[in-house]
């Protein structure tokens, strides 16, 4: 029996001091299980996807939410971690767990608590999902900015691409009041060096990079029997996950294998292709990350990555518009919350929940989580179904 | 349809240098392959359990085994955490992916590399998974010296029996080539505090301790249609996982109420009672902890826990030999692998592969791993199955 999307929770991304991972934990379950109409003592089992690496002290997060609601004592509670890609880890073992029937309600938590440290100490912390014998002491930017290097040596200079991606992924953001930034700061903006926007990593500009962001979002899932009687039902028409090898070293970098062998098998999954999928929330920890992604999407061929920006395609009219939301780029990206929140408001968008960031008439919603530079690899497709 | 155990990997645990994190999940794991006849392109799914917490710069496990075989390469792979339960929570959410459908064969490691840090270092890594909002800067044996402290006021100083369960499990270890420490050091030395035997937090001392260690150990997990052409087959008569509350302060601790919980739906599920079970690996971190286990686990009344060592029930030739291994506290406890270990050595003993720790004759073998003090519990029941 698979398992059905019936409720979310989803805290404002941003610098949320005052809140801690408990907090944070606490607050989307809570809002998660009001959203299904469900209780914390229907709750069969929990998934909770973090990851950590040192950026906050409590290393225990699965038995944190326990503290939220006594109906929740004694259920089983498991943290699972794919790097930037946990919360989506978080949601397909919870799918998982009912598919495999030992479970027919699950809460899955997606949190990270980053605005604990400075700067340089997230990127200290993220840095530990590198590979650790050859890329000891590259940041994420830097790991980046080599994408970003090949592919400006193979297909010419994109800066001005990267930046138009930026500068859409702020617009929508505009519409998204959970979103860490909702601000358009215009395409000149991230398209000019400056003080406010200087290289991070060249030629990777700090627009071209997403935020460091405290937050949380929470799904109720349920055997697919039950979900004829929740207030909405959201489905899987595809599920795929796929890890690639850690060095950067053993992989073609600019075929971005790992996603587009996910992409793949997920339309093989759900008998579809690109031109199927109404709109996509997908991992734009970089701008040179979205850019890769319209190509192993299969949105436009490889190399072609600049004509989907060019051509419109992924604005909010277009054929496909990517990060409704505003992304990793303007939402914001707490590391473990991502995956959670991609596939929370990909679900309100296929039940037309998704208020100001709604695409009218959307049907099928695709989700492109992330870990590592497409190491961990989760595509999912939603689709809802009638209730009642 | 059912997992079934149908071969494992299991390092030497202790202080293993030039012994990378990787190096040891790729031993483990080639191990358990060969001796489950498995090649890595059969594997479908990949769950590694780690708990880390700073102890090595290594953040993203679950790619690490990737790079050990090309057959690894698009297969899913995640990393699941539940403090020193991490192994068995790799070993359960295997499990489940079969259970579930998604996966026919399923490669579980568990692996930690403590001694990269110094006993400090240690020690503040684990306290990660102690509740930070009331525990900060508690120990992992002060917090287990409170446990004995409780219990020495309401039933005695227990010191001698504590100073028992040590050397009853230094004493098994000698049996054990996997071991750290494979040396009978005798109740004297443990019941008397000295130079080598000092007080850790009063009134526990340095034997009442488990060791820091480096180590992995593997299992190969098939559905229970492929187990029968198998070189052996080993199936869960029971497999309960159950999370408490993580605060001290909600917990009447005393009580052991989330691992008594755990025994007792084990033993539901497999329709048995503790009579009915040859041997048990319990999670020994503490030899206070065992002292709660015989409780939790129905051997002996609440607060009769020393007669399970005066009447001799848990020794070798006892009604329930405990920790025939060594324990966490003789065989070491590199706290990722410790779950999975436990599940690879009574694997063994019903299928009478133990070699030097081999109970004779033994039929059901129990696991209790336990992160925290009893705030991730997992207890199974594991029993062997006739293949060919």
């Amino acid at each position: 029996m698979d398992a059905r999307i019936i409720g979310w929770g989803h805290t404002k991304f941003g610098r949320l001091e005052g809140k801690t991972l408990e907090d944070l934990i606490q607050d989307a379950a809570a809002e998660a299980l009001e959203h299904a109409g469900i209780s914390a003592g229907e709750v069969d089992a929990i998934f909770v996807g973090h990851f950590n690496g040192g950026m906050v002290k409590d290393g225990f997060p699965s038995s944190l939410v326990l503290n939220f609601d006594e109906g929740l004592r004694f259920k089983p509670s498991t943290r699972v971690e794919n790097a930037c890609a946990s919360g989506s880890a978080a949601v397909y073992t919870a799918r998982t767990a009912i598919q495999a029937g030992q479970a027919r309600v699950v809460l899955v938590i997606g949190a990270e608590k980053m605005t604990a440290l400075d700067t340089k100490g997230v990127t200290e912390a993220l840095m530990t999902a590198a590979y650790q014998a050859e890329e000891a002491g590259v940041s994420f930017p830097q790991t980046f900015a080599r994408f970003a290097d090949a592919y400006f040596q193979k297909y010419g200079d994109q800066s001005e691409t990267l930046a138009r991606i930026a500068a859409k992924n702020h617009a929508n953001a505009v519409n998204n009041p959970l979103a860490q930034m909702q601000k358009d700061v215009g395409f000149d903006f991230c398209n000019t060096v400056s003080d406010k926007n200087p290289m991070v990593a060249p030629p990777l500009r700090l627009t071209d990079c997403s935020l460091i962001s405290d937050g949380a979002a929470a799904l109720v899932m349920v055997a697919e029997d039950m979900a004829q009687e929740a207030p909405r039902s959201v489905k899987f028409r595809a599920g795929q996950h796929v890890n690639d090898y850690l060095p950067m070293s053993r992989r073609d970098i600019l075929a971005f294998e790992g996603p587009a062998e996910a992409f793949a098998r997920a339309y093989e999954e759900a008998g579809v292709t690109v031109d199927d999928i109404d709109l996509a929330e997908v991992h734009d920890c970089f701008t040179i990350a979205e850019l890769l992604v319209y190509e192993a999407m299969g949105l436009v061929s490889r190399g072609e990555g600049p004509r989907a920006i060019a051509e419109g395609l992924v604005y909010r009219d277009g054929k496909l518009p990517v990060n409704l939301s505003g992304g990793l780029k303007a939402k914001g990206h707490p590391v473990g919350a991502t995956g959670v929140s991609m596939h929370a408001l990909c679900a309100a968008q296929v039940t037309g929940e998704a208020g100001g960031i709604q695409k009218d008439g959307a049907e099928l919603a695709m989700v492109f989580n992330m870990g590592g530079s497409g190491v961990a690899n989760y595509c999912s497709i939603l689709e809802a179904e009638k209730t009642g």
